[in-house]
């Protein structure tokens, strides 16, 4: 390695960096049927279905913070998000295993309270957990998480495969997991200036769990088996919409129209982000950790969704040239950019480009 | 969690740590046959075949040491002794994941250094990389793989299935990793003493390569199945020979007898542990990291790899009761004792337990 013209890790994101290390991931065995690039891999098992594989990485200081995430809710958060990607293959999680690097600091009373959240995860998934590694590490927590999943070969829903004029719809609400962060960061700041004032967390309650105890929306995936609706396109929303969106307009060659009245979010993220001058619309695209699900389907499956309580359409894919848009309440059309966490710089965030 | 009572993790080690863990890991899902307590989780895949599923993390100042470490032999090495998990199963690898969370003190040029022997490592097992994570972290680097790999389902090697009188074999040969990790520290000394003083590594390519770079036997895998052989029991070597003895006799519930006299020791294995002070047979018991595999044949296969020059028969399973014996050149018998590493106490060695 060279030491003179060093490239710093900031300068690049973690898109870069992993666009650089993945354009030598060549496929090579004939068991991988798509490796990396999306929410997981997709793997050969019979002549029916596939294996899909997801992994993440969550270490303390970056992706969380001991002194406001209970150990238990971190156990139980580390195993949902991977099984959240395996929801966003349209499929089903089976397995996990989950892996700690910790330093002497922690009793193992902690790592106990740890493993309570991801059994806790696993009896609520229906998920096994089926081996991992634990190690010492020189300072700090580390957990790494692989999930495995099954899905029907015909009914996987990758990034790339959306076409023009198909519906854009979101689960769930959003924002809600990123001002849960805020609120937590500023009770943080209040407690350290002065660690006699206990944190005002009263009415916060929502936001709170949604950042601090997430759910996959493996719900959703039965929803759309029992609808008999098989996305075209589909994403987990764990970075914030704009970069999820721009995630499936790339890797599908297309653009898109989001209509900002049409987001979903909850009053009470509406009232915190007023609170905290914040646009709500901002939390949406930007916010992330929500892990709902984004996806696209084609015009004549709106019927089969339509009043589906889960599920809300914001807009739909256009032109590639047409560019990829926000239109604000009073018609303006915004270029969205994808504005996805890069925690190199931040030191926040949860920013994930394939499994 | 209680403040009063807490129990600091150097008293329990990593054996006793992941008892208590997966104590609670019960298997709930059809698809999986076989969760936590082996080389790798087996997954039902099809009507012949099953998934298997293996994970370790690596982590700095604990698994490797960057000062006389090469990043790219680092990246090899963490790839490879995941596919020896497969190999131990009796499987084929076919794909990895790999995770990895960096400090801002790597340049790029690191990362990829990193890669690009992950990369090797994945065209020289015809493996795929099929995805991963990168993060970033607040100290340091650390690796978690996520390999996956297949074999036929009546020909999966479990810890738990050996009987009284099998041969036990190892491949290769042993206590090489441990010795050139010897060497390493020793010249880490010197220069730390005197930074003016050149290490001296001439003469002990073989060992310094055996600790830097292993590899996986795959082609051992090979060699049996061409041989027609399926091994009763099978775990690769690496926390040292006493370790995983141990594990395949508590497991399978039988004693064994190993002969000192059989242990098969590269000569330079032997006139550097001399120079060291240490008994080559402990390099062998104790040493670790070799990555060979140890297995159990039934009596009548024997004729079938006698001469094989990859394997050496050092002894046999014997009753329960009859403990786990070395038989040294004297005669004498010596109990053996699972002196894995404890590297919440050491801050050194790779253990692992399960997958």
């Amino acid at each position: 390695m060279s030491e003179n013209k060093k490239t710093s890790l900031e300068n690049i994101g973690e898109f870069g960096l992993i666009e650089r290390i993945t354009a030598k991931a060549t496929t090579n065995r004939s068991s991988t049927i798509y490796g990396v690039g999306d929410d997981a891999a997709v793997l050969r098992k019979n002549d029916k279905e596939v294996t899909l594989i997801s992994t993440d990485m969550l270490v303390e200081g970056v992706h969380f913070n001991l002194m406001y995430t209970p150990l238990k809710h971190l156990g139980y958060k580390s195993v949902v998000v991977n099984l959240s990607d395996i929801c966003a293959m349209n499929g089903v999680p089976e397995q996990v295993t989950v892996s700690i690097a910790v330093s002497s600091r922690f009793p193992k009373e902690a790592i106990e309270e740890l493993y309570e959240g991801v059994h806790k995860a696993c009896d609520i998934y229906n998920v096994d957990l089926v081996g991992g590694d634990t190690t010492s590490s020189l300072s700090g927590l580390t957990i790494s998480v692989t999930a495995v999943g099954s899905a029907l070969k015909d009914n996987v829903t990758y990034r790339n495969n959306g076409s023009e004029n198909e519906l854009l719809v979101v689960t769930g609400d959003l924002g809600a997991a990123y001002m849960g962060l805020q609120v937590l960061e500023r009770e943080k700041s209040v407690y350290k200036a002065n660690p006699k004032i206990q944190p005002d967390l009263d009415g916060y309650d929502y936001l709170l769990e949604r950042q601090l105890k997430p759910e996959a929306r493996k719900d959703v995936v039965e929803f759309l088996k029992d609808l008999k609706i098989v996305p075209t396109t589909m994403i987990d929303i764990s970075d914030g919409l704009a970069s999820e969106l721009f995630h499936l307009c790339t890797q599908s060659g297309v653009g898109a129209q989001v209509y900002d009245e049409k987001f979903p979010i909850d009053p009470k993220v509406s009232t915190t982000a007023l609170d905290f001058n914040v646009d709500p619309a901002t939390c949406v695209l930007n916010g992330g950790e929500d892990y709902e699900l984004l996806f696209s389907i084609k015009q004549e499956d709106f019927d089969k969704m339509k009043g589906n309580p889960h599920m809300t359409v914001i807009g739909h894919f256009t032109s590639k040239d047409s560019g990829i848009y926000m239109i604000d309440k009073q018609g303006a059309a915004i270029q969205l950019k994808a504005q996805g966490w890069n925690h190199f710089q931040e030191g926040g965030g949860d920013e994930k480009d394939d499994q």
